[in-house]
């Protein structure tokens, strides 16, 4: 079987509120959008913002109220990036987690909840390459 | 900004348990294994699925009892393998979440949690492509 995972799909409560996090907080740009859902291209995959109640539904399962054990990190090419970026996404509407220090097993990272309460970890990871095209391979 | 994803990662309680889902029932393998976290190389970055507690002390929160909205797809080639895999999934100690039907945005899916309750969505979407090296891109 192929590793693949297609779309990453986080339920949201407020299209515009969690718009904002992604675009101006990351700087991305939508691949589509309309009324209950926007997609992102990513390296490989797509990710989807898609309003809860219709996730819930697609899904057969209400969600709990809050956050279960799940994080998305997204990686920068140095340690100088981690910080300037997590407070972007603060600014965007993104809530601080924990501030950004060395972990034990090596670089540097941080973690911003979305406004919906999904964490990202912003890490720096000198150990994991990422291509042109952003694609990760694990590196020890 | 790279629109980038590095790695997901999923709170597990019991490795084994865990581990059976994603070997036998989606037949990958393990790219590093210690007694908290598994990695597993995927279409551009990096699954991990890592002891819950560790993760909760990494991102300075503590997960809630239930599973919150957000799901992955695993997106496969042909309508009639959707069900199969679905089968494998449950028997390799997944939860039916949604048998498989057709949504109104086309193609055929259905959902399976894996043992923590994470759910994944098992996809035919024809409008996707997916290369060779697992690489999927959004289409309509």
């Amino acid at each position: 079987m192929k590793h693949q995972i297609s779309v990453v799909t986080l339920g949201i409560s407020d299209l515009a509120l969690s718009r904002r996090f992604y675009t101006d907080g990351f700087g991305w740009t939508p691949v589509f959008e309309n009324e209950e859902i926007i997609f992102w291209q990513m390296n490989g995959f797509v990710l989807g913002t898609f309003k809860k109640d219709s996730l819930e539904e697609d899904m057969s399962r209400k969600a709990g109220p809050s956050p279960s054990a799940y994080s998305l990190a997204h990686n920068v090419a140095s340690q100088a990036e981690v910080e300037p970026l997590m407070d972007r996404l603060i600014q965007a509407g993104g809530t601080l987690m924990r501030k950004a220090d060395a972990p034990v097993h090596g670089g540097f990272r941080g973690y911003v909840a979305d406004p919906d309460g999904h964490a990202w970890e912003i890490a720096h990871n000198p150990a994991w390459p990422i291509d042109e095209e952003g694609h990760v391979t694990f590196g020890v």
